[in-house]
């Protein structure tokens, strides 16, 4: 089996959550189906359905969030890819001994009720990759 | 009916085709399923399937090129995100009523026999979006 099973969402960073919200539910044609705040990345990020995949608007709480901070740098735009897999820790061993560099050696909690760890842009062609998995019934937050 | 049916791919600005087909054939687990240049773009350009959508990889053959200019300027990275359309003139027109900027007010011919036209970054927070369908099987190149 395929070891990246789809694009599970793809992240959007905004500078205004609310402008862009109505923005992209103008574009979209739907509304955000779910809006979360995730205090340890700093950010209010809202999720919208397209076909089988998602669109993750970000927006910063604080200019020294990684989103604030992306920001800065790059303006708005897109942010990172995030795909969905069966097992984020297989995964991540199979994709270090390939030669990706991970940021996350472990999975964190993340929105949505995932698992995440992002690879390095360095060894991805300057793309910020994330991996997610939904996480299993029987764990709850860590 | 939704407009936007799903994200058709994304697509990714790299320096060199060949380095970047092995990575993404290590990350994904498939190799591309298609090369194509584009000639009017000055790209060649490779595709992998990941679930419902794909990953396409864009190399400048040209530095003048847009994807010449978009590594000159802001480096190696996602480039634009493409969603799949039923019918892209509807679109176009329902999308500029709504205010939102069109780079290219009639569709034109793109890669994987696709009509394609861009939506300025400026009206949609910085991304570089791309609507596209399916060229109708009665029409050929154009």
């Amino acid at each position: 089996m395929n070891p990246i099973k789809k694009i599970e969402h793809l992240g959007i960073a905004v500078k205004d959550i609310e402008q862009a919200n109505k923005l992209y539910e103008k574009l979209l044609g739907v509304p955000p189906y779910k809006q979360e705040a995730v205090e340890s990345e700093a950010v209010l990020t809202s999720f919208f359905k397209v076909g089988d995949s998602k669109i993750e608007l970000l927006a910063s709480t604080n200019e020294d969030g990684p989103i604030g901070k992306f920001i800065a740098k790059k303006g708005e735009g897109i942010h990172h890819i995030a795909f969905d897999v069966e097992n984020i820790e297989i995964e991540l061993d199979r994709l270090e001994k390939e030669g990706f560099q991970l940021i996350n050696k472990t999975p964190k909690s993340g929105a949505d009720n995932k698992l995440v760890a992002f690879l390095h842009p360095k060894s991805t062609n300057g793309v910020l990759i994330e991996l997610c998995q939904e996480k299993p019934v029987n764990q709850g937050e860590n």
